[in-house]
């Protein structure tokens, strides 16, 4: 069936799910390229794909075609890809593993993106998000994970209480901050962690770091103040990492 | 003075600072914002600066006023700050010290400017870009840089020759790529060397390559391919930091 106008009820759906209200509604969210659907298939992701006119991609999923106009209106890039996935949002598992990220309220989407890429490369079981986290399905998160969201187990939740749970369970929690922590470099390494890292601003906020067993810093030159969010998680994550 | 026109001949010139061929004919950049003026100014590099009318800054540089009209198409910004500088491009020095960080091709503008703030943070002496590298004084590098252009070593080459160069110095070439390497974690650390850092797409030119001693990787779970370039030199730089 080839789609062209834009007044359809499916093609709307599709639009919609441009905004995180709806993809809340509905439990589903867009993504695009041929690299982040052959991920999300290879999971069992995608209800359905809308493709450019004449694209092959032999999945085992319903395949719907429009006209390029139509894929212009419901991507979210300049320059649409020709496959457009519609995917069920993640299902997390109870299962935490033994080594865990929580992230207290990062806002920027290629920063989050880009930690779960590297959360994935670093073997982390589960990410936790705090409520206040930039939304996970957000168009320019997605792109930055570079389609390893479908290969963690990643929840949203509230992470006070969650910490609490995590520290009856034995769990060690990390903090960071610039001072006053621990080298990373000469950091006892638990088997059994949590590490939360903090907004791009104003770090962990007083009421979750009064929750840490011990605080990590990154040793670094004192003309430089700081490291971007990602890039220290990044350099956590590796270190941890056996 | 204030400045209300945009016939003026001294705020056409620094307009046309947005354009790479005027700030390579002028041997002058822009920069924008408090944080990256007061770095500027304390290395000697601001010429003078464009406030918004009612802005202070008590620092000893020429300085003139403009209208908000003005300021708004003088900035390269949406948003702009009340404050422009015009900086003197960076004088580089010959002596390169025995940590330098060498960038093949690198094209996007956060990218480099992420890496140019790492390697700040890691106590890289020099950083030789590649001729084909992204323009460095491109206001989205300079903005992910932090501030941190003004406090390292920078010098745009061709990298072949200076390999070549640095090879006879007795500096150990530290190349990258994914597989077929030493794992960082494991690898014997030399006090004098250069470590050579890719294009996002395709990595080290192959002639480069061919003068590389060794090749470093990240050791990462398999179902993650590769990380971004700006993550995968920080974490190199950081371990690379004694």
């Amino acid at each position: 069936m080839l789609y062209s106008s834009k007044e359809n009820e499916k093609i709307k759906m599709v639009r919609k799910l441009h905004k995180k209200k709806y993809r809340d509604q509905q439990g589903l969210f867009l993504i695009e390229g041929e690299h982040l659907v052959l991920e999300a298939y290879k999971k069992g992701y995608i209800k359905e794909l809308y493709l450019k006119k004449d694209t092959i991609l032999p999945l085992d999923v319903p395949i719907n075609y429009v006209t390029d106009d139509l894929l212009l209106y419901m991507s979210e890039l300049d320059s649409p890809s020709p496959i457009i996935g519609v995917c069920y949002k993640l299902k997390p598992i109870n299962e935490l593993g033994n080594r865990i990220l929580i992230l207290d309220n990062i806002q920027n989407p290629g920063n989050l993106g880009t930690i779960i890429r590297s959360a994935v490369a670093f073997n982390i079981d589960t990410i936790i998000l705090s409520k206040d986290t930039v939304d996970l399905y957000n168009s320019k998160v997605i792109r930055a994970t570079q389609g390893l969201l479908f290969h963690v187990n990643i929840i949203l939740s509230d992470i006070e209480e969650k910490i609490r749970e995590l520290k009856k369970n034995n769990y060690h929690i990390y903090g960071t901050r610039v001072t006053h922590g621990k080298s990373l470099k000469s950091l006892e390494k638990k088997e059994r962690f949590a590490i939360i890292m903090g907004n791009e601003g104003i770090g962990i906020k007083e009421e979750i770091k009064d929750l840490c067993d011990e605080f990590i810093y990154i040793k670094m030159n004192q003309n430089c103040e700081s490291l971007n969010v990602g890039i220290a998680t990044s350099i956590i994550l590796y270190e941890l990492d056996k």
